[in-house]
């Protein structure tokens, strides 16, 4: 039987609300992430709304390119439940009245001193040739049908009745049709755009198992690419292939690659500053507080992190940095000579280890003829020494800040492993 | 023309990487909020991967039902970025290379001074008699396409391109189009559990109007009521029904309402600031630096924001606010007098009309037999006094930090308030 089963996966959840912008529909990452472990893939999720006609047309095509279709909502007691009705008709079965559905539904009623209102006796319908799942937390049941090499799950739409379900009925029935799992790791890239990331690793991809896969994933300042491999009963080849891939994009990326266990790039700043014992203290103008804010986001941060003075005017860094009035009246604030002044200064008038620093033009105004919104300056002091970059960031206001964090958190991290190789 | 249209409208979201449980796929949800203003309503949300054979499936089955279809996502350089050849196949169209698009995207590079990549190069073509919706954060142009009464629309996936596209490209056809609209209003709300907010506004769900809708949104720190009324040709009825509801709402909720037209708190501050030519100064701890960084988040805001000392440890508090090492020692870092010493120390020290502080044990570490994890004293000092407020915040140590910084932005607000009726 397992053998001539069709496992391409669709999720279909169903109710008007779920459309509207406001919602984010929450059972089908639950359900893609026990799906996942299993090793099944999920190949397409639908939302649609709770008319007759839509939903219909969403089951059919479900059923022409799927054979695993799970249904989440529609159950209910109300008009507009009509998922159970929609799915008889599609496959073509007569709706079967059980009694023992109803007993069990008058019951729940009684329990609770009520007495059985008539909008939940469509419940005690299920689809003929079905089996029955028992929802422990509410009235409607969920339903198992099978037809052919198909299978088809019907759902609540409660997230607190279908989960329960879904581990107690469903998982069972799908662990008996999918004995697989799914392997994952995630590189974390900063300092490559999309592209030149692509360019460097596109060799990879045709090295990658029929059971392996490669996603990329980018947003400002930061790349990750999410690597997997899906087996049976082959767990230490997986492991050992995934390992193999892992190394491929490794060799390729270099020191690009920031972390593989999911660890953001402060937290893999305040290990490296924490294994050595190191503090850090920062001078923020541009990046107005999110590099103090991104490096205290880390609990026992304050091990490390010291101080961040967020200088916006000039004479904050005057004041509080010591950057004398005539190297900004010669350079201006955003300049190369300021920005290694601000993180010796910080460094100095807090007794950190390392100073880091930051000035900019985060845009959308500020720029001038020659400095152009975007340009950014980061830099690293240390006792007997400092680095200064210069980077012009693309984009909105909120991103070159962002970026503007990234570059100096991973100025540090580079500091930090330079220095371990100087030993 | 307008008339033969057809309006049923199905979003399909492309990339494998929307399939996995981890990810939150966010753009079908601004552009129902698009469509919403429009008065369209959405039928059908489709997630699919990047397999060629699932894309061919979805835009096959979205074809044959829809008529609007907006797809996101698999217009970028990577080699499974195949929406644009993959529409071009299910229309029976050919794709043809555009000089044009090319030499901006060659562009786009040399001014970051990168040559085009090769990968870049399929970003050129487009689908033969589409128009093109020019893409000025990034390097994929997005496609209209008309076919007979049906539209297909091609967008990128990441965010920061789509949604301007979406309102300067895409937006302008569909008015066109669609004459209907949806008025919405959005009431933002702090200072309030959702419980107690709920009690407050109850008895306004029964004068709602047929054609109108409340929407309760709660995340730590901030509630929103989003109020909408959708109609065809009755705008200015519409108006007052929706100025009425908004009228019922305030009365129950007072000063807690700190916008209705989508204003972030650090927005409402930096206006109320800037309006009256005033400037603040923050002083943080447990924050770590997230007030400044919001408060710097709003462009413009070096008008009115000076500096934030992010003063982790004591010795810091002593020497960059002047809080006496004896307060410290007396109360704790955690306490009402540290709190204001700290808000009138970088007041004075920064010249600023305002001081701003917070400090707080953001955990999950830091607690004392009578300082529990969450607890937070909020200060604003001003010339001329004072007021310190105590907190205990639920959650994750980012949770209390956002709500350690809402408070004090709120402290401020209200103050700001106040002065202007003392006047």
């Amino acid at each position: 039987m397992t053998k001539t089963l069709n496992l391409k996966t669709e999720i279909i959840a169903v109710g008007s609300e779920l459309l509207s912008p406001g919602f984010r529909e929450t059972n089908s990452l639950f359900i893609s992430g026990r799906l996942e472990d299993l090793g099944i893939v999920i190949s397409f999720k639908t939302i649609v709304g709770d008319d007759v006609a839509d939903l219909r047309a969403a089951l059919g095509a479900a059923l022409k390119r799927s054979g695993l279709i799970v249904v989440t909502g529609g159950l209910g007691p109300t008009e507009d439940d009509r998922t159970r009705e929609v799915t008889a008709g599609v496959l073509r079965r007569k709706l079967v009245f059980s009694p023992a559905i109803e007993a069990r539904i008058r019951d729940r009623f009684r329990k609770r001193g009520l007495r059985l209102p008539a909008s939940n006796k469509k419940q005690s319908f299920v689809i003929a040739g079905a089996e029955v799942l028992e929802n422990d937390h509410g009235t409607a049941p969920g339903l198992w049908v099978s037809r052919a090499s198909r299978r088809i799950v019907l759902l609540p739409g409660p997230p607190h009745e279908l989960e329960p379900m879904f581990d107690n009925s469903v998982l069972p029935r799908l662990r008996e049709i999918s004995p697989g799992f799914t392997l994952r790791r995630t590189l974390k890239i900063t300092g490559l755009s999309e592209s030149l990331m692509e360019d460097r690793i596109k060799g990879v991809y045709s090295g990658v198992p029929p059971n392996g896969r490669i996603i990329t994933l980018a947003s400002p300042g930061e790349l990750q690419i999410i690597i997997s491999i899906t087996g049976r009963d082959d767990r230490e080849s997986s492991e050992a292939a995934l390992t193999g891939l892992e190394k491929r994009l490794r060799d390729r990326l270099g020191e690009r690659v920031f972390s593989t266990d999911g660890e953001s790039l402060e937290e893999v700043v305040g290990r490296l500053l924490s294994l050595r014992g190191r503090t850090v203290a920062c001078a923020e103008s541009c990046s107005g507080g999110l590099l103090g804010h991104r490096l205290t986001g880390i609990p026992g941060s304050s091990r490390y992190f010291l101080e961040s003075l967020v200088t916006y005017s000039d004479a904050a860094k005057t004041r509080l940095l010591g950057v004398a009035g005539s190297l900004i009246a010669a350079h201006g604030a955003v300049s190369a000579p300021v920005a290694e002044a601000m993180a010796r200064g910080v460094m100095e008038g807090s007794g950190a280890d390392y100073g880091l620093a930051v000035t900019g033009i985060a845009g959308p105004g500020g720029a001038t003829e020659t400095k152009p919104v975007g340009l950014v300056y980061t830099a690293v002091a240390w006792r007997g020494g400092a680095s200064v970059e210069r980077s012009v960031f693309l984009g909105m206001r909120s991103f070159v800040k962002f970026q503007s964090s990234q570059k100096a958190l991973d100025q540090l991290r580079l500091r930090l492993i330079a220095e371990e190789f100087e030993k």
